[in-house]
C-alpha cells in the first residue's frame, strides 16, 4: 500500500468528508482516531477502496491518485521569464471592446499578466476613474494612503517622485507594506509630453541572473529583511523584507525594489559590506540595457503589471508638456481565480460544442433530425421569437442530458426512463445559473403538465414523444398540474417545451454552435 | 572606520540624498560610483563628517550611528505570546465613544491589536454595515469573493461553513488568498442563541511550543508549501503556502491553518507521512484547553484579530436561535501606521505639554506674566470669542518658536531677531496643517502690518512688545502692508495677533493646557 494513511483519509472525496458545492472539508485533521489504520484495500473499475479501522470507507478514483502536483504559478515556476528582445515583436495587448466582449481575449490577458507579468489594453475610455472599472473586470481595488486610485502627474509638493516630472530608474512600488500589492494598474488620460516613456524589467529574469552569476549574493539577498520605510504627516509604513524572496522550497516569487523606501539597515559591518556587494550587483543588472523593455503609454492604453515581479520605469519629461495617468493596485489572487473560471467556462463551451459537433450531430431517437438539429432549431425559434437570454440557452441546451446520464437516450427508447431533464440541468448547473437549468429541469414535467391543462396539446406530440411520455409517467393529474403550475420556473419551463415540439423540422436551415457561443459566454458570467 | 562605505553612503541625511519632507532617498543605488571611498573623517561636536573620493560630503549624528535595529513587529519578535489565563482579568477592551474621543485609547486597542493579536469594541452602534466604520478608523477595507462584508448567519444554501449553525474549530480564514487578509473584524449585531460563543488561539504560540516540543516537525512545517484551495461557480482560488511562515531569519510571521481548504498534497510517501505526523501534532497542540480564550459576542461588540497569528472558532448554536455577526477584512500594515502615527501625535502633544510646564512656565521676556500664562490666556481668548479651532491652537501655539530656535527669546531681548515666528510654525508643521501653522508664521508680520494701517494700534503694545518691533524690522511700508494683506492666512494671523496683544495679563484666571488636549489632539488628525 504506497499511501499514507492520514494523507489518503484526509483526501476521501465522499460527501461525508466534503462539501460537494465547494470541496470544502467536512471534518477537521484532530477528528481522525492517533491509531489510524487501512483494515483491507482493493482496487478496481478505476477505483482504490479503503477500509479504515474506524469504519469508514473511501472509494478514490485511481487516475486522481496518478495526478501530478500543479505548478505553483506566483513563483518561477509558474513563470515565463524573459528580456525585452521577446517581444520585438510586439507587447501583449488587448482591445479593450473585445477584452469585454470576448471571453477567450480577456483569459489571453489575465494570462499574460500571471505568465509574463504584464499586459497593455488599448482603446480604454480616457474617462476619470475608468482604472477602477479596469480592475472590477477581474479583481478588488487594494485602497492605499495614496487613494483608491492615485493621480501620476506633476504636482506642486509632492510626496512622491511619481508626482514630479523627473526620470525613475526602474523599481517596485509600496515595498514598505505587508502584504504588498500585487498588481498595478496605470491608465493613459493623456501624455502629450517629450518624454514620459515607461519602461519595465523583468525582476524575476534579474533575480535568474542574479544567481546563475553570483549564487552567494542570490542567497545573501534572500535571507536578508531589508527595512522599507514612508513616512508623512499621516503615514508612517514599515516592513522588513527581503529584496528577493523565495518560496519554501526555494523558489523565487516576490522582488521588492526601491532603494528611495530602504531605510537604515543594521548588521555587523562585515555583514553590511557583504549585503551592499550583492544588492549593487543585483541592481546593475535591473540596468542591463536587454532587460529594459521600453515603450510609450498614449492615452486608452491601461497597462497592468505584477508589481511583485516587474519593475517598472519612466523616462524624466518635459515639465510643461501634459501627461497624466491615473493609477491603483489590485491582487493577482483575484486575476488568477478570475482566469481559472473564464478557463472553465470557455472549456464547458468547448465541451458544450464538442456534444453538438459529435454525439449530437447523429441520429436523435425517432425523430428525423439529429439531436443537435433539434437543439439548435429550438435555440434559433427562441431566438426570433424575441425570448430572453436565459430561454435561448435553455432551449438550446434542454436535452444535453440525453448525454450524461449513466442511463443513455437509447435506453430511454427501450423504456427505462433516463431522466434527462435532471441529469442535464445538474450537469449544466456547475456553469450556469437557475435561470437557465430550472426550465430544463422542469421541461418534462411541462410535457406532462400539457398533456393535462390543453386537450389538443398531445395530438400535436411526434411519435417518438408521444412514447417517451408514457416512459416518462404520462400526463399530470389535476393535482400533479397545480403543483407544477406553482413552482419557480413553471412559466419558462412550458415555453421551452413549447420550442422542444416546434424544433423536429427535418432540413430547416440553422444557425451552428458557434452562433450561440457569444449568448451562452454571457450567461455563464452572471 | 568602522562603517562600510556603501552603507555609510546610502544613508547620507543630507538633503540632496534624502528628501527631508518624507524621508524617501533621492538616488538610486546604482548612481554610486563603483569605486568609492572615505577619503577623510573627522569626528566632533556629535557628528561624523565625512569627505568622500567623488567629492560629496555627509554628516552623520553620532547617536543615529549607535542606534540599534528595530524590532520587527510583524513577526514574533514584535508579540507578546499569550494563553488564555493571561486574560483571567479581562481581554483588551475599550468602548467606542472612548475610542473615538480619545487618540490614547485608540492607540491603546491598536497596540493591543498588534502585540497579543486582537481587542474588542464595546458599544459599537448596531447598525448594519458599521464594521467598515470601524475598518476605517485603522486602514482599508479589503474586498474578497465574500463580499466588501460578509453577513455571518445561517443561510438556506451556503456556501461555506461560516453560513451554518455548526460548531467551526480554530482556524484562519482565507489561506488560499495570496496575499492573505492579515486582519479580520466581527461585529456583533444580534447574538440571542444558545451557543454560538467565540474562540481565540494564539497560532504564533501554537507554533513556539511546537518549536520547544517537536523542532524537527515545526522545521517541516515551515518548508512545507500547502495547497489551499476554494471553488465556487465565480471563484477559484489557490495558493501554495506552508502552515508556518518564518521571515528570512527563521522568526515565525504567520499562521494558515484551515484543513477545509487544504487540498491534496503531492509529495514523495516518506515526506507525506512526516508531514502529515507533523501536522497532527500541530493541531493537537492548537485544541490544548490552556490555549483556548473564550468568550462571548453579545450586541455592540467588535472583535478586531490578526488573521495570520490568532486562530479563530465557535462553539455549535441552535438553529433558530437570531445570531448575526457582520464582518470583513482589513489589514495589519495600515493599522501599524494609523498606530505610529497616533504615538507620534501622543508625542507631539506630551512634548507641547512639558513646555508649558517646564520652560514655559518661567518669565516671558519683559513681561509680567510667564510664557505658559501668555499662550493659555490668548488660547481661552480665542476659544471664548467662538474662534475656529485652528485659531484657538494658532493663538495657544504662537509663541512655541522662543523654545526652539537657535536664537532664544532671551538673545532676542538682548537685539537679535529669532525669528520665532518661522520657527515655531515650521516646528508645527511636522504636526499640524498650515490652518495652524501660517497665522504662526504671520502673527509678528502681523503686528508689523496693524502698526502701518492702524494708527491706533501702535501705541497699544507692551514696553517689550514695543521694543521686539524695532528688532523685528518695525512698523511696514504701504507697498510691505498691501503685500502682506494678499497673503493666505494674512486675516487669522491678525486674529491671532491681536489675541497675542491682549494676553498679558498677571494673574488671570485660565485653564491648563490639559484643557487643550482633546481640541489639539483632533487638529493632528486631520
Amino acid at each position: 500500500m504506497p499511501f499514507p494513511p492520514y494523507w489518503l483519509r484526509d483526501n476521501c472525496p465522499c460527501t461525508n468528508c466534503r462539501d460537494p458545492r465547494n470541496g470544502q472539508k467536512l471534518f477537521q485533521i484532530t477528528d481522525l482516531p492517533d491509531d489510524l489504520t487501512i483494515t483491507h484495500h482493493v482496487t478496481g473499475d478505476g477505483q482504490l477502496e479503503v477500509e479504515w479501522s474506524d469504519g469508514h470507507r473511501s472509494n478514490y478514483p485511481l487516475e486522481w491518485l496518478d495526478e501530478p502536483q500543479q505548478p505553483d504559478h506566483r513563483t518561477e515556476q509558474g513563470k515565463r521569464l524573459w528580456q525585452a528582445a521577446d517581444f520585438a515583436a510586439g507587447i501583449p495587448e488587448a482591445q479593450w471592446d473585445a477584452y469585454l466582449a470576448d471571453p477567450a481575449e480577456q483569459a489571453a490577458v489575465l494570462r499574460a499578466v500571471q505568465r509574463l507579468g504584464f499586459a497593455v489594453l488599448r482603446a480604454v475610455p480616457t474617462v476619470e476613474r475608468q482604472v477602477l472599472a479596469v480592475t472590477e473586470t477581474f479583481g478588488y481595488v487594494r485602497e492605499t494612503n495614496y487613494g483608491e486610485l492615485f493621480d501620476v502627474r506633476v504636482e506642486p509638493d509632492p510626496n512622491n517622485l511619481a508626482f514630479t516630472s523627473s526620470a525613475i530608474a526602474p523599481h517596485s512600488d509600496n515595498p514598505y507594506r505587508d502584504p504588498v500589492p500585487t498588481l498595478q494598474l496605470l491608465h493613459c488620460l493623456e501624455n502629450a509630453a517629450v518624454g514620459g516613456d515607461s519602461g519595465l524589467v523583468d525582476g524575476f529574469r534579474a533575480a535568474d541572473l542574479l544567481r546563475t552569476e553570483a549564487p552567494e549574493d542570490f542567497a545573501l539577498l534572500t535571507r536578508t529583511p531589508v527595512p522599507f520605510a514612508f513616512r508623512d504627516r499621516h503615514t508612517e509604513l514599515s516592513a522588513d523584507r527581503p529584496l528577493i524572496e523565495t518560496d519554501a522550497v526555494g523558489r523565487i516569487r516576490e522582488i521588492r525594489f526601491n532603494n528611495r523606501s530602504i531605510g537604515t539597515l543594521r548588521l555587523p559591518e562585515a555583514e553590511l559590506d557583504a549585503f551592499y556587494a550583492a544588492y549593487r550587483r543585483f541592481a546593475a543588472i535591473t540596468l542591463r540595457a536587454e532587460l529594459q523593455l521600453e515603450f510609450r503609454l498614449g492615452p486608452g492604453d491601461c497597462l497592468i503589471f505584477d508589481n511583485v515581479r516587474l519593475l517598472h520605469a519612466r523616462t524624466a519629461f518635459e515639465q510643461d508638456g501634459r501627461r497624466h495617468l491615473q493609477g491603483c493596485y489590485a491582487d493577482l489572487d483575484s486575476l488568477a481565480s478570475t482566469l481559472a473560471v473564464l478557463d472553465r467556462r470557455l472549456a464547458a463551451l468547448d465541451t458544450l460544442q464538442q456534444l453538438f459537433e459529435g454525439e449530437g450531430a447523429g441520429e436523435y431517437l425517432g425523430e428525423e433530425v439529429t439531436m443537435a438539429e433539434h437543439m439548435l432549431q429550438a435555440g434559433i425559434l427562441a431566438e426570433r421569437a424575441g425570448a430572453p437570454d436565459a430561454q435561448i440557452a435553455a432551449a438550446l441546451l434542454h436535452d444535453v442530458g440525453h448525454f450524461q446520464g449513466a442511463v443513455t437516450g437509447r435506453q430511454l427508447m427501450t423504456g427505462t426512463d433516463n431522466r434527462h431533464s435532471d441529469t442535464g440541468a445538474d450537469w449544466l448547473a456547475q456553469w450556469f445559473g437557475p435561470e437557465v437549468t430550472e426550465p430544463i429541469r422542469l421541461h418534462v414535467a411541462a410535457k406532462r403538465y400539457l398533456c393535462a391543462v390543453e386537450p389538443d396539446y398531445r395530438a400535436s406530440l411526434s411519435a417518438a414523444s408521444e412514447y417517451t411520455l408514457q416512459v416518462q409517467g404520462g400526463p399530470m393529474t389535476p393535482d400533479e398540474a397545480a403543483a407544477f403550475a406553482a413552482l419557480p420556473g413553471a412559466q419558462d419551463a412550458v415555453a421551452v417545451r413549447r420550442l422542444d415540439d416546434q424544433a423536429k423540422v427535418a432540413d430547416a436551415q440553422t444557425p451552428t454552435f458557434e452562433h450561440f457561443r457569444p449568448l451562452l459566454a454571457a450567461l455563464l458570467a452572471r
